[in-house]
This record gives C-alpha cells, structure tokens and sequence, in this order.
C-alpha cells in the first residue's frame, strides 16, 4: 500500500507536541513526513527539517511558503497536521482547508467561536477533512465504551461523571514562571485557563463515549492561586441532548494528581469507568451483577476496539497509539475518498471540525456562567441552535 | 476502671443499626449496655431487651417509660442513643436532653432548621452532650487528615473535593418497592433524597477534615429515574469560611460503585486522598515530592490518629471500629466530665449537635438551589450568621 | 441468650494479644469476660484483672491458681484462651484440657510434634474443643473461597500460591533488637522464625481453602540478614493430598509490604484472588470469562460468608471482626453442645487441635528440608499418615 | 541524521510479531525498513514485502536469497531482525553474523547450549552485534530500577522475587487445540514450555534490574493440565553472583492473570515493586520510609529512564514504546561505531547474546532440576564457569 504524504507546521526542535506527531503519524507506516514549516524562524524550521529527513524543497521556512510550494506539486501532502500556537490555529487551518488540503489542527481548533462556526462552513463548502486533535478518543476502550454505548448495552444514559485533575500548576511559587503564567493570562490564553486546555479534553470525550451532544451547561469557576486571572479550578454540570445529565472537573491544583482524565457512564442498564492513567482496563457493572474488568485485546470486544488495538491482551498499550489511531483513522478516509469507497464504519471517530467548534462554544459559556454566579447557559454554538 | 451504663432507643430486633451501635458501645468494653425502648411495639420491645440481658425493669415499653424509669434511679445511664425513624429524632433527643441525659442521636437530628436550633440552645442551657452520629469520622487515617490540616502540613486549604455515590437505588424497576420509595418520597422524606442521606456524611466529612464550616453553596438536582420526586443525584459547589472552595457528588444511580465515600484535600503545600472502601491507606503528595502512602497505625501518626486504632499496620481495620470510636470519645467525654477534669484533645471530636444543625441547614439549601437553578445560598442556620 | 463465661491466660497489660482477643470475644457479645491469670507476676496479673471488670475472686495470680479455682465452681468459665508466651502453650492447654475446659490456644500450639500429638490425642480422649488461632481464616471473603471450592465453582484444584511477606525486619541495625533478635534465635524460637512465625497462617489458608491437607514439602530458607542463625525468607513448594500443588512465600525483609498475606487458587474451571490488606473484596475469573469483583456483604453469597459478615456491603470490615469469627465459631459450638443438638455446619470453621499439630509437623519439615538443599520430606505428623 | 537501513526475517502477513519488530524499529524515525525476507513461501514473501513498501529487489524469497542480495550492496541493511520460528534462530543469526551483520533476534536465541555457545563466540570473533529479544527491559521504569540497583539506592540486593503467571492456557478442553498443543510437545518446544516461552523473560529482568548473572537454581515444575509432557507451571529458586536469592514463579494456568510480569526487589536500604500490566507506575519504600510512586516521566530520574521516555508523565506508555527502546538502543549502538565514538552508557542496555545463552543454560538446568526433584544444579553455561 503506497504512503499518505504527510505535512507538518510547527512542532520545531525542542517542542514537545512534534515528536508526538511524527510518532503517531508514522506508527503504522501509513503516512510519510514529506513536507514540514517546523518553526517560525525560517532558517532553523528547514535545517532542521532537513536534518529530519525532509527534501530541500520541501523543508518550508514558513506555512505561506509551504502553502504555495505544496498546492502546486503533483505529489502534494495529503495531509496537514497543524501544531503551531493556538492564535495562528484558524488563519492556518483556514487557508489550507480552502487550498483543498485535509488539516489535523492541534487544538483548540480557534480563540473564539465565529472562527470556529467559519471552519466548519468551510469544511463544508470544500468537502475538506478537518480532523482537532483531542487524542484521548484514539484509545482502544474509549472506543469501546462508545460501541458499548451505541449498541444499548448500557441503555439510556443518565449521567456522565468526568474528570482532567492535575496538580502541575499548583505551586504558587511558580506561578509567575513565564511557562505556566501565559496559561493564566486573558491576553494570552484568551478567556479561559484549565477548562480551555484539560476541561474541552473531558467534555469532549463525555460526548464521544455517550453520542450525545452538549446543550446546557453551568459552571462554577476559581483561581486556587490569586494572582491568576483565569481560573485554575473549574466545575461544570451540564445536560445533553439525549437526556443526560453531565458533571465535569477540571483542575491544575490538585496536587496528587498526576493526569487525572477519568470518566464514568452511568446508564439503566449498568455502568462504565475508565482512567486515562490506566487506559487497558475498562470497568463495567451490569445492573444487577457483579463489576467486571475488560481488557483491551480481549476477544470479542467491538469492531471499534477491535481496529485500534495492537498488541496482545495484558500488554500495556499507551497515550502514543492512541494518538495514532486517529492518524489511523485520517489514513482511511483520505484512502477511502482516493478510492471512491465508502470507509471502514469502525474507523470513522476521528474528532471534527464540528467537535472543535462545540469546544469553543463550551468555553466561552462556562467562562460566562463563571462570571454570572453559575447561571445556565445555552453551550451550543449559534449555528447549531 | 467502672464501665459506663448505656441506654438505646430504637434498633430493635431485625435492625441493621442496633446491632452496629451495640457493637460500638460495647467494642472496648467503655460502655455496659443497661436500658433500653428497642421497639415501637411495646411488648416485642420489652421481650427483646430483656433477650439482650437488660433487666426486666430496665427494658422499656417506650420511650416515654424510659424516661421516666430512669430520670429516678441513681444508677441512671449515662448516655442514650437514639437510633428511632428519622421524624422522631428532634422529640426525643429533646426530652432526653432536657431531663439531664447526655445523647447520641442518629442522623438526621431533626427534620427541620429550627428544631435544629432548638437541640443546640438546650445543650447550650444543660450543658449536656448531644452527638450526632456521623460515623465515617471516626476513622483514624479520617482523624488524621484532620490533625495534619490543623497542624498546617498542606498550608492553606484550597479545595475539597467529596463524593458519596453509589448504585444502590440505580434500577428502575425496583423503584417502586417500598423499601426504596419512601427515601424520594418528600412526604416521607423531607425536602432531599440522596443529599440528606449520604450527601452530609461527606459535607460534614469536609468539614472535620478542614476545620472549616460551609456557608454558601450552589446545587444541581436530578432524579436520574423520572418517577422519583426527590433527587437520586446532586452536584453541590460550596465555600468555606476559612476560604476553601468545595465541590461535592453524591448520587445513588452510580453503578458500578459499591460505597463511594471519598475525600480528596489540596491545600498549597500538598493533597490529600482518602477512599472509604480502603480505609487504611491514605495517599499523601506534599508539594514537589512523590506520593506516598500512609498506612494505618504506622509509627509517629498523630495523637487522634493513634488514639483511635487497635489492630498492628498492614491488618484492615473496618466501619465497626470507626462507629466505636465515637462511642470512644463520647466514653472520655463523660468520664472526665464526672472526674472533673479536662478531656482529651485527642478524643475531643465527636459530631455535635452544631454539626447536625448545620447539616440540616446544608440540607434545605441544597433543595432550594437545586430548585432555583443553582442559585447560591447562605448554607448556614440563621443562629450563626 | 445467655452469655457464655470466658476466661483468659495471659494478654496481661501492654501486651497487643490481650485487647484483641477481648475485643474479639466480647465483640458479639456472646462471651463474658469471667476469670483470668493474665501477668506471670501474681500481683500485677490480679490487679489488671480487677481494673478489666475481673471479680476479685477470679482474678488469678497464675494458671494454676486459675484452674484449681474455676474447676471447682459451678459457674467456670465455658472457654479459656491461652495467650502466654510460646514455649508455656502446650503445658496450659494440656492441662486445661484435662480438667474438661474448651480451649483456644494461640499459635503456635505447641513447640514440638510429639506434644501437637499428645493434645490431638487429648482432645479426642475427652471430647473437648481444641480451637488454634488461625484468625485469618475469619475473614468473611476467606470463608466464601472455601465454600466455592467445596461446592464446585474451581473445579478440580490444581494450584494454592500463598504468601505471608513483610518488611519489618529489614533493617539489619535493628536485628540486635532485643524485641527482634529472640526471633531468629533457635534457643528461644525453636526450629524455625519467619516460616513458623508467618508461613504457618499462609500454609493454614492454603489447607482451609482448599480443604485439602499438605502431605509433602521442599522448602529453600534463607537468613538474607546473616547474623540471624534462623531463616528471614522461605519458599516452600508442596504438595495436597487432593492432588493440589501449592506454593508459598514468607518473609521477614520484603520491604515496601505491610503485612502481605495473599492466597490464590487455580482450578480447571477458574482462579481467585484474595489479600488481607484488602479483605472485603475477591477476585474472581471464571474460566473463559471475565474477572470479577465479589464484594463482602453481596447478596447470595454462601452461608459461610453471610454468617460472618455484620455491615453493609461497601463499608470496610477488619482483621478484628475476622478474630470475633473464631470466637462466634466457638461460641456455637459450646451452645450447640450444651443444648445437644447439631451445631451450624455453617460456623464449623474454626481451626482445630489438628491443625495446630500439622502446622507443628510443617514446620520441622520446613526446617530439615532447608537444611537438606530443599529435599523433599514427607509433611504429615506421624499420627497422620 | 540518516536512517539506518534495517531488514526482517519471518514476521508474515498475519503474524503477530512482524508489525510490532516494523513499529519498533520505526517508531522513533531512526531505521527504514529496506529488506526482508518475510515469509517461509517464497512467493508470498515477496508479494507481502513489496506491500509494505520494500523495493522489488529487496523483497527476497528467503533468508539465503537475502544474505546474498545484501551482502554484496553498498547500502546493505545495517541492522536484520530474525522472528522466524524458533528452530531457525540459530543458523539463520550464525550466517548472518558471520557475513558481518549485525542482528537482533527472537527469543529463544538458540535450542541448545552448545548453539548459545557458538553464537558468542562468533559475536566476540566478528566485533558484530548480536542482540536478544527481552523486550520487557526496555520500559522506562525497569531501566530506572536497574539504575537505582547499580547507584546503590537499595544497597547491597538481598532478593529478587519475580513472576510471569497468566492463565490463558488453562483450559483443558483447548490443550489439543494445536495452536496450544505444540507448546507442550517437546519434539516441537525442545525441553522446557513455560519457562523457556514466559519465565526466561522473567529471569532475565531479574539480571538486568539487579546487575548479577544466576549461578545456581533449582526448580520445581509440574504439568497442571495432566496430558502435557511439558511444565505449565514452574516454581525457581535460585542463587545469583552478587549474593541475591531469587524466587520466580511462571505458569500458565493462573486463571484472572493477565499477564502477570512483575518483579520485586529487596535490598539493605529498601525495596522496589514493578508489574508489567501497569508499567508507568514503581513502587519504592526506602528502608523506615513510605511506600513512595515513582512515575514514569518525572523529573530527576535516571539518564537510562530518561533517554527510554517519550510523553509527559501521567500519560501511558505500554509495550510499544518499550520494545522500540531496544531498537533505539540498537541504533545509538550502531551509529556510535559508525561515528567511531563511544556509545551512549544509557543506551548501551539492550539484551546480548550472552543474555540469550545464558537464559538457554537456565532452560536445561530447570528441566534437569525438574526431573530430579528439585536438585541444585549450576545454572551458568560452561564457557561462563
């Protein structure tokens, strides 16, 4: 099977975020880095992209000259994955989507929720994938437990408990660090701290397990450490469209914590509860019986799990296949479109510009909500009223 | 040292709770069990009582003969537990009080704020000893928690985190069984459901533990099954007057949780977790190092950590102990009362009747904001704004 | 009903085993402390006795003193417990034994095999009880293993893999320890420390569980702190006389382990899994289906669970209501004697003389086999083969 | 930097172990996969090898086809991997080494001593790399506790306990299944099943985390499932160079294990525990400490733990990522003699053909223990004596 061509922006020396991509890009083999504007200084972006393999011509020293190089060629990137700062995220994305480019954007996908409600329509005008990278879904039983969910095991969802709990910020002798005070800067972050950087993480993956979307939300929002502007410690009840009820926390103070992205399903018929820091074990009771450990590999588990597993039962598999599975999913659209098929069902979960956007919205309500004493507000973006 | 006589209302024959209160009295051989009104049929009461090895005399048709009969005698208990239906608490605890007895009172004390004023006056004016039974205090790793918050190991509280959910009342088709019904009847009831039954045992929890009192909150109620009048879930964000934040789950359609009664404590200079369910670890990170696990009984705890264990480190100790460790306290309590001597510090932290106050009064703010849509509230009774 | 009178032989004031034992017999109030010898000095020992609630009369200088009085009341005490220190078990059991008093002495029962012959041959001479303070066993989940084995749900066993392993004697600077060094001494300990000191509770369980008995043993006995002439570390590999093979580990030096009693069993039809640091729950794979968490306290557990279990499912039950199950076991035997009838097979768990005297015959093979490069050595007190 | 040009030997469509050598050994973007020789059907291999992106003259028939095509070019593969069926290991790793390759091999390395035996002395006569498959090493945090060991943290190591236990061969009726049977055969599997397949890797980790070869061992093995000639379940007691006493447990009845790879360590000044099922996480109780959680990814670790990482703490890693540390090591290895420069000490960990004899030396002595009742024999191979 020939190789997807691969592109990337951003993620330059030293970034933690590049690694991670060319890792999960090139996990299975299915796509090849072949192009890349790695940094926004010109000249160390294509030395050092040339030092990671890429040709000459196509070692960019910015996104306009990879834009202009790339829409050209014959053997044009199939793909662009964005991870560059969060404000440059939409102009980016935005002009390569028009270009007829598929984009990975890092997220958050946009800074406000019009730009959002703008790549969405773009998405649809062009026919363009634009897949946000809210990894967290590529894990095998978080699949699962979407399966799980869609084929009625747990009947009607009544509540979703979900957690991104960490303690990595909690030192207030640390809080003026230029590398965490940015994070809590309305200049810089724009309205919103830990919820717009973990909280969107468990929202997100609350709709992904349930099918079910986010309509209402209230939230009680605080900065722990009082220097901050933005809130480093926020709780949100929510309600979804299907009838459940939501509750999600979100910290960067909980010291004890390492990671702390957890969720729980609590359906008629039984209930699911899974840990990112554990991610090969799924716990589920049926109504009535006795809990129950499933493990990733297991036989028998839904095509979904089934496509996004690697190895064999009882060996850990972590946050890198993860990641990869949503490549893996990217690698089969793109090749399904090539072929003119329609694609694997089960690998059809890659996050949607559409996903983005409802982050976006999410956040600017629970800032809001924060403000208002916790009132309830409409979570929806406007264009999905 | 002469054993303390004891008296119990309530709890009779095929009880879960007279069996527990009996084996907390009697577990360190503080108390002898000497009177009683076990049953609300007078007869069976008395049959009972006297199975039990109370005197013909001493076992009581009512509460009322109870009073009566040992108000006179010079041998009169020494404290009466009151473990009768929840509507008759605030009566008889009352009368007790008001005759001279000192009372363990079940929760919930009364069913009202204001009877919950009354009981406090009344101890106020007797100087009695009312407590109530908030048991899941008298853990030791539980008294620990407490000691290192007040000698300062996490510095300033910044949150707390609690939750009591379990799936008990999670089928729906078991709704309507009368031994589930009457909890989300509000006839029966009272204002809440499952806040009012599992909900303050973990508020007061965040309340022994931090040393702080709660004075507002918001709730979010839901009855996950639709037949229910009350709540069988509730999200409760609170605040404390020594500045913590408070954020607090308790639902009983969680399935897939047997118990659920956690405590989680971050304060700037570390966290704290703590799980009902493994009561004998207790997971500790101080700020920049690892976590680490503190076991019960192990060496160089605190005072109230060691007063209140038995058995060496590395054996469970269960709910049985912690139950007699209230009866424990309440034993030095009145010793050192009749000896005239201070009590020790160690002991001093039994639930009091200020507690169950204020639980009620957590109680009717939690009904109300979950029917304003959140609103914020004064948590606290009118008598100590 | 009426309480049956209790007696106890050292657990004089300071000493662990003496509160716990009370605790344990008085925990259900089936037992009245009744009579004790409880220091080898006379006059400490009376006066403890009387502090502890003791008539005057019945609070003993020494054991003799002790059986001359109780022998001849009408009233004597139905149980006595002999807690003394090792090397005088043998003498006061005997010697109780002899004058018609039900017995329950602490492990290990004697100090020799030929001695463990001479109580079984007593016990079945004059028909009384015998009980070894196998306390482990109480555990309510324990119990449960046994029943699924007898009835079936393993199938045939074909593994027992047991481990008793802590780490406090690690430190070699402590290893002069007065409290300690007696531990590893033959002069003082006997045959063996660390196995006949731990490794008998896990060989017990392995033979409780199973309901099978070790027939023969290879043992590997280390001293990893080498000045202890006595081995701190053991592996034995052994096998049942239903055709088990077992396995089972103890150690004195395993740092990082509180208490570290584990029992596993493997059968045709599926495995368990149980540690007493955490005893309210059992791990359960049926073969060719998932594991399982069998809650203490669950409905339709055996009959052997549900007897010895007293709160609720979810709350924590401790090693010291494992104690007040041996104690409940006796109790229903001394009634059911008394009344003449048949006693609750249910509560026909308690360890008896027997086991006391195959544990004694384990040991001595531990020892020799340890000596003889691990030979295999038959295990089974000559009586018994 | 250049790829390394790395070529395969057996790995077939289908197969498990091809896709995780090609993730492996792509995952960090440091080899291309350029030649191989992939199935025992020519005409497949070549077809499957063309597939996945190899030129059409490098796609070989077999293993002889590809030592000639490769031996000759220019751009030979620096690196062949042989996951052929083990009876092929040895000739195929003798020809390649020989014409100047270097290798990485499955486990086992050989069938026999004697092969183990030449393999080395070939390895040290070329100055060619041989490396052994023990991918399970190459985890962050089993490279960290080898690092901790060989500073001194647990000072001298006392013992090693070590498990690899699952059950997924325990059911009868599947033990004709021949995808099962043959493992037990020893006209297929040669003298040892589940400690050659499981407990070689659970040895080896012992060495590697303790820096100390086994001497001497003696074994107990047993076939739980009677109509195997072969062990399935094997207890080892041994004895290492250093003064550490080792136990290790293997078995593949042990219904509920997953997979069951854990090591213990035990030394003067504390104790470390690690299980592969959750392997982000170590467990270290310095001697009169708490049990501490080193997690994977935290500052202040190891350059070994360091170099073996990839994503933040908090975030999985699995099996994956371990086994691409052993190609990681391999590359720096091969580089460095490119480069003529010493290699990177915290690289320099990967598993030798030394491991790879010595685990086969290990393989016979426990099948000769076996059969003599569990005598002492040497464990070493005698060109190591």
């Amino acid at each position: 099977m020939m190789k997807l061509q691969w592109g990337m922006i951003g993620g330059g020396e030293g970034s933690q975020i590049g690694p991670a991509h060319r890792l999960g890009a090139g996990l299975d083999g299915a796509f090849e880095f072949a192009a890349g504007a790695l940094d926004h200084r010109p000249k160390e972006g294509r030395a050092y992209g040339q030092r990671l393999g890429l040709a000459g011509d196509r070692a960019y020293g910015n996104w306009q000259e990879m834009l202009e190089g790339e829409r050209s060629r014959e053997d044009r990137v199939d793909l662009v994955t964005v991870a560059t700062p969060n404000a440059t995220h939409f102009e980016i994305t935005r002009e390569f989507l028009k270009a007829g480019f598929h984009v990975l954007c890092e997220k958050p996908m946009t800074m406000t929720v019009e730009e959002g409600e703008e790549i969405v329509r773009i998405t649809r005008d062009t026919g363009r994938i634009c897949a946000v990278n809210y990894g967290y879904t590529g894990y095998s039983l978080v699949r699962h437990m979407r399966a799980m969910v869609a084929r009625g095991d747990l009947g009607k969802v009544r509540l979703v408990k979900a957690e991104f709990a960490h303690g990595h910020h909690a030192d207030a002798a640390d809080a003026d660090n230029p590398r965490v005070r940015w994070r809590y800067d309305p200049a810089q972050a724009g309205v919103s701290a830990q919820f717009a950087d973990c909280g969107i993480h468990a929202l997100h993956m609350a709709s992904f397990v349930t099918g079910q979307e986010v309509t209402r939300l209230s939230a009680d929002t605080v900065s722990c450490i009082e220097s901050r502007e933005l809130e480093d410690d926020a709780m949100v009840n929510f309600r979804m469209d299907g009838g459940a009820v939501g509750r999600l926390w979100t910290s960067s103070v909980a010291i004890g914590r390492q990671h702390g992205l957890t969720i729980q399903v609590f359906g008629e018929k039984g209930g699911l509860r899974w840990a990112q820091e554990h991610p090969n074990q799924l716990y589920w009771m049926p109504l009535g019986e006795r809990l129950q450990v499933i493990e990733r590999g297991e036989a028998n588990l839904s095509p979904e799990a089934d496509r996004s597993t690697r190895v064999t039962i009882g060996h850990a598999e972590g946050m890198p296949l993860a990641f990869a599975n949503i490549y893996s999913d990217l690698a089969e659209a793109i090749r399904a479109r090539k072929d003119g098929r329609e694609m694997d069902p089960a690998a059809d979960l890659y996050p949607r510009a559409e996903d983005g956007l409802r982050s976006m919205a999410a956040v600017f309500a629970v800032a809001q909500s924060g403000k208002e004493d916790g009132a309830w507000l409409d979570a929806r973006p406007p264009m999905f009223r």
